[in-house]
């Protein structure tokens, strides 16, 4: 029987989870695993929080020196969120030869060489399956169950606030607004949504996922980001009309070795296996060359949930004698490693005057400039405004083609305006 | 860099897979994992297949003494299948402190306890992650992913070959003869299909996952079992009537301590995560009481995927110090530790004639047995036989208690037959 003790740095949302779990699941840890979790500190200033889980308070401290000079802490988990004073702790932590757990996917996904580069020096572990996707083992199944494969593309639903809206948009027929609001009285998005609904959370966990897939290090600054605040009721309903949903993805693409990351909404048709994860649920679709696809699905946020990814790293780390290294971001990489002009079907929606010509002349421009449409849809108007709206669908093209083409056409006599763009993934 | 030298045990479909991904993944496996993986000897009495593979000869033989006396072999995997000449050599190679890493199924099902017990006198390591469900890294996510859960529920599509063929019954209205015709052509099927599609492969798996997921053996004998030849044209177009699709299942349950564990083809909603699986993907869908819903989706079968799991078990291996032990099998259980009479919601097909009074009779019968019913569809006639098919949708309610009214049912006058009974999960 191997003892070993953990720190918790914090006692919030996934740090009270983690302790409950840790405690309730104390002597099966035990009996199948072989090893005894103790949790020998916690750091955590509000007393209320360390009293409502029944912690004694002699064990309980604000200075992370009482966890530095504990040798029997092998372990700490950090629940502190943002960079400081996680990153300081954490590096003295590793320096100190304690593994690390964490869910902190900023942090990882801004100051993982650092923390890497202690977590080495000290022979410590670094262990990160909480920052991406919850409780769904994305990170131990890059690591440890596709060794024996080049990794092509990534597919993942990894915001579950943004898929909650989108979900309650599409089923209620709700507009952004109100269902932003439906989220934000049900704790699904907070009182700021901006990390969440311009992507930001997803662009973290794009970049840890993508470096870890590709080995090569895929900063955020390499991340196209694009929010969903200006996908329509309309759109969606037009989606509908042809068999296809929007939801936010991160996308990423090893292309013979050139690296492409973007998070935006997209239109997926509705028989992808991404099309039925609905609400705060998450899912991460991969292909490997010899695996093919595979796709994990399940809760991406909670404190149980991203308590269990925190717990399962502690007894992951715990049984380990030598721990796993990371070198991806030592490879070098410059912008030309990276696609910026990517490729995409699209969908346009835009307000048009019903007048004849008004189609020829916008497809004239689509054909100048390369783009090939494979469906329009245009309705009889609803009123007398003389304005009707056109939906264009393309063919696979080049970023640029379409924003060139797009700019054309908003400057067209008889385009009233461009009112959204939205690309399809296959 | 630590070298690392492997054996294989048979050039089969996955043998060869596994070989061509060992030499294509070489270099990455070096450069990311610090292993430097190379085949130092192939048991294989075919020639044209070490030929084909570009092996020399000089390390291809038929006697696993070759393998035993070779120190540089730390890793043997496993090909042949079956019971005999695998197991003998297994034990050899774990007794000899060599890890092993199989598919093998069936071995791994029937004598799990004599392997584990082999390499743990060896100090050796005994991994099967592709012996369940191909490149999908279920045994990883039960074993190294779920630690801080009690597992609750796994309902597993777990067979392709079945899968297949139902799903080329729902797709095409093909009865089911002929889709297994289409699947053997196909070579989704075997010539004798009966380990497919009676439930016995998936009942292998599904011994296994229940094992790790409840740490308790669960033995094949207490695995309730039924096939899928029964499943009618008629029964999936009345199910898509319903909204429901049919889907052969591996199911278990941890019920306050009591296992239930069954394979047999089930009626499922079209919104569950589990409809949209189609052809030959398989799926895990798991219930932990902290991590909640997750589901694993990809290729179950399949000379790369399953490779890819090799693979992945191979350099997991090689990079422990210390392997994982299996305690599972100590708990003794007796058949008492075992749910019999389980509950669930049936559909029931039958064919009656068509006169006043029938369907009070069958009604009333349901309701002497306590079987509380949701739904009934009769449809009028479409010959002048008389006889028209009705199908009942239970509450959920005891297996003993609808076979009960079944009988009775069955031998009332009027009721021409019990054409079949599908059972429903939500």
């Amino acid at each position: 029987m191997q003892k070993v003790g953990v720190a918790l740095l914090g006692l919030g949302v996934v740090g009270s989870g983690t302790y409950k779990i840790l405690i309730g699941q104390h002597d099966k840890i035990r009996e199948i695993y072989d090893i005894d979790l103790t949790v020998e500190h916690v750091l955590e200033r509000n007393a209320e929080k360390i009293d409502a889980l029944g912690i004694d308070r002699s064990i309980a401290s604000t200075d992370i020196e009482n966890v530095l000079k504990n040798d029997d802490i092998k372990i700490v988990a950090e629940f502190f969120g943002g960079i400081e004073p996680a990153k300081s702790f954490l590096v003295k932590c590793l320096l100190a030869g304690k593994s690390v757990v964490t869910s902190n996917k900023e942090l990882v996904c801004k100051h993982f060489a650092e923390l890497e580069a202690a977590a080495a020096k000290g022979k410590a572990g670094l262990y990160f399956e909480a920052s991406c996707v919850g409780g769904v083992p994305i990170i131990r199944t890059l690591t440890d169950a596709m060794q024996g494969n080049d990794i092509r593309e990534i597919h993942g639903i990894i915001n579950g606030t943004t898929n909650y809206i989108l979900t309650r948009m599409a089923d209620e027929g709700l507009d952004y607004k109100g269902a932003l609001a439906a989220a934000q009285r049900l704790g699904y998005a907070e009182a700021d949504p901006t990390a969440d609904t311009q992507g930001y959370d997803a662009a973290y966990k794009l970049s840890i996922l993508s470096s870890l897939a590709y080995n090569k290090h895929v900063p955020l600054s390499e991340i196209y980001r694009e929010g969903i605040d200006k996908i329509g009721a309309e759109d969606i309903a037009f989606g509908k009309e042809f068999g296809m949903t929007v939801k936010l993805l991160g996308i990423s693409k090893n292309i013979d070795g050139k690296i492409e990351a973007r998070v935006h909404p997209v239109f997926i048709k509705d028989d992808h296996p991404l099309a039925s994860v609905k609400g705060s649920f998450n899912a991460v679709h991969l292909n490997g060359n010899n695996v093919g696809d595979i796709m994990l699905y399940g809760r991406g946020a909670g404190d149980l949930p991203t308590g269990s990814a925190i717990v399962s790293d502690i007894v992951f780390a715990a049984g380990k004698s030598a721990h796993k290294r990371y070198n991806f971001f030592k490879n070098k990489l410059t912008s030309k490693d990276f696609v910026k002009d990517f490729s995409s079907e699209y969908y346009i929606r835009m307000k048009v005057t019903d007048k004849a010509g008004t189609l020829s002349k916008i497809s004239g421009i689509f054909g100048k400039f390369g783009v090939s449409i494979t469906t329009v849809l245009q309705k009889p108007p609803t009123d007398d405004s003389g304005i009707v709206s056109i939906i264009f669908i393309t063919h696979m093209t080049h970023e640029k083609a379409i924003t060139k083409a797009i700019e054309a056409i908003g400057s067209l006599d008889g385009v009233n305006e461009i009112s959204n763009l939205i690309r399809v993934e296959g």
